[in-house]
């Protein structure tokens, strides 16, 4: 197993590493050791126990996300759109007790006006853009804070998140609407709800009620309700994101089943999408990164 | 102590007791002990709990709220809309082991499109009536689930449900956001807040996630974080409620720093408000429903 350096995708919860070779990953894994549960000193540890059986000597660590917040391992600084996605200067090394380990992470991205920020998802970009050389447009990248991106020239030009994951999941587990809804699922409930929201949306905080209501009334099955709900978040946040994929063809960058989901509420409004695999743009921004420290030394 | 008989407003979370007299409450009690936390037989030990000290001898008690949900004491079935607030007629006997106790619990009521329901306000909507006889227009009722009411000609005519409070509690407690959030208020931040989901509904999911954003990047001092979501969130209510309001003089039926927050809200849309104390309308509501019951004995 040879490996030429080690990408790490390290989010609030989750841990993903993958030990990289010249055709790309040769071993993989991971642990729910995120940002949210370490303390400085407990990162290097917790990324040893992942890749340390992969380390047969110094190797090169790339790592994004929420890793280099200000509660992560180390700080990186966010860098001001517009600008390029990555940029290996940025990159803040972290000094580490194991010699084997030569890690770097890559910082996130602002915008001054409106305020709004991104860590890890700069990196897909980079990657999207190493995938689709001379890609100039919108690319949405659906999640717990889904992000809506400009890309013009190789440079992010501005973009927007949205609490649509967050508040899924909120609403779903921990508001009074959780007695309404069960597994399953129900296409025609999902473009009701994107269609209502998009025709209303300021009426968001009453049609979500209604859910309850027409539960407790007509009997309105819990796979609908629930697949009405992810409807009419996803079809706020493409209300409120508009401007940006208003006669627009949009990449998306997610998971497979969400991508799905936001590739059918574009359709319904006459958007093309393409979607991208999220760990294979994330891989291929990592590793123009690497590509890139490897030039200049 | 002379007790003619108990008014009782029994929620999800609490159960409110007043002992009145003659010329209103002589006694009042509570406890945490919310239809939430009640499996159907224990309802009585609950209420004895309470008002058991007051007991000399049969004495009616009159109830609204949860208390009457599928899950409570005893289902009160809705009554539809168009309708009157309430009616003794519809009131629902509980049996009880204790013969002091003379149980009835009122109905909510529900609107069969758009589908909701209300459980406690149609009470509070009934006093609101009695303390304001031949009262003509919209009422509000602010809350965990905020209510706008039309009444008319002594009817509730139709009404709508937001779940402006929940949103908030969840969003400042449980969301990304609560790291942003700090105790303290900020009128201006507020009304910045009401504003600007006034004015963009839709951009809502995306405005909440600024927040978080411009505490990172610009230093937005929790107290003003705090007062903004509250505001965007009564914002985005009032753009959704303002088919309710427009032209319109309301009355307010709520805690008092919570109405005071929707009054400050609507002045700034040119709307007069007028603030009723939402335990005063609960207790004329359902002191009139006792008055009924007397007179029809």
């Amino acid at each position: 197993m040879a490996i030429d350096w080690i990408a790490v995708d390290w989010g609030t919860s989750n841990l993903r590493a993958w030990g990289m070779g010249p055709g790309g990953p040769v071993v993989q894994g991971g642990s729910d050791r995120g940002m949210g549960s370490l303390k400085p000193h407990e990162f290097e540890a917790a990324l040893l126990q992942v890749v340390g059986p992969w380390l047969t000597g110094p190797v090169p660590v790339l790592a994004c996300g929420m890793v280099g917040a200000r509660q992560g391992w180390r700080e990186a600084n966010y860098r001001a759109v517009p600008c390029t996605p990555t940029d290996p200067a940025a990159l803040v090394r972290v000094p580490t007790a194991d010699a084997r380990l030569d890690v770097r992470i890559a910082p996130g991205l602002s915008q001054d006006k409106p305020a709004d920020v991104m860590r890890g998802e700069e990196t897909q970009v980079a990657g999207a853009l190493s995938l689709h050389p001379g890609f100039d447009g919108v690319m949405c990248l659906p999640g717990t804070h889904s992000k809506w991106v400009r890309v013009s020239a190789g440079e992010v030009v501005s973009f927007q998140t949205f609490m649509t994951g967050e508040l899924f999941a909120l609403l779903s587990s921990q508001s009074v609407l959780r007695h309404s809804m069960a597994e399953g699922w129900d296409d025609d409930a999902f473009d009701a709800g994107v269609a209502e929201a998009l025709a209303r949306p300021e009426r968001i905080a009453a049609r979500l009620f209604s859910l309850r209501a027409e539960g407790l009334l007509h009997a309105l099955p819990g796979s609908a309700a629930r697949a009405r709900l992810s409807g009419m978040l996803i079809g706020l946040e493409l209300a409120g994101a508009k401007p940006y994929w208003l006669g627009q063809a949009v990449k998306l960058i997610g998971a497979q089943a969400l991508s799905a989901l936001y590739a059918r509420a574009l359709a319904a409004q006459a958007v093309m999408t393409e979607t991208l695999d999220a760990t294979a743009c994330t891989l291929a921004g990592l590793g123009r990164l690497h590509l890139n420290l490897k030039g200049a030394k």
